[in-house]
């Protein structure tokens, strides 16, 4: 259902801080900046491997990553699993019984089709799933 | 410093559930399941692509992840990121100003040798830095 692991996603309160962190005591090399207007988050890819770890902090009041600053603190937020074919992915997902928290993707960093999985249906953990774009 | 993400570890209550969901659901194949002592866990690998899903479960009273699920609940737990030579890693680690929890390697699950970082100096996310066994 799904190929790897893409990314772990991080809330943070301080994105530069979270940045300087990252790739200049950990030796992560900065691969992205964007605003991702659909998810509400101003979003930051760092690359480990073939895999990233991905910063969030709220760009838009009201945003989850902002409610779940408020409610949990900085720290890891979701795990994104990769697929080349999130249409498929989401039947799986489906058809398992978990419980969606988009029915249909949504466009996410860097261009990729992105979907949440319910963390009440996953054992707490919120699960992305992510189809690159293709050119990417 | 580090070569790539190695898995995520996630807490959960019930192992034979989250077996059940990681494996039958979500089609991650089961590798391995180990109670590792020296961390007072019953612990399980799950495959996803190059890298894994480790599921974590209380097996000694007043272990870090009982503790855990006290306070937090189930969820993501921690990100162990790979390297070949953990000595140098953490050599890194602690020129770079972070706070360790672990000064010397212990035994991870089949024979890795293990480290981690407090969340306090990384932005609130345990970072678990791991060195697999030669032969594994």
């Amino acid at each position: 259902m799904f190929g790897r692991i893409d990314h772990i996603g991080v809330a943070v309160e301080d994105l530069d801080g979270a940045i300087s962190l990252y790739r200049d005591r950990l030796g992560m090399p900065l691969q992205h900046r964007e605003t991702v207007e659909e998810l509400g988050v101003e979003a930051v890819l760092l690359e480990i491997g073939d895999g990233h770890v991905e910063l969030l902090t709220p760009a838009a009041p009201d945003s989850a990553v902002g409610r779940f600053l408020e409610r949990r603190g900085p720290g890891m937020h979701h795990v994104a699993y990769q697929t080349d074919d999130i249409e498929s992915a989401l039947d799986s997902v489906r058809a398992s019984g978990l419980h969606l928290i988009d029915e249909q993707p949504r466009t996410g960093i860097l261009r990729s089709r992105v979907a949440f999985v319910h963390p009440k249906s996953t054992g707490g953990v919120l699960m992305e799933l992510v189809e690159p774009a293709k050119d990417r």
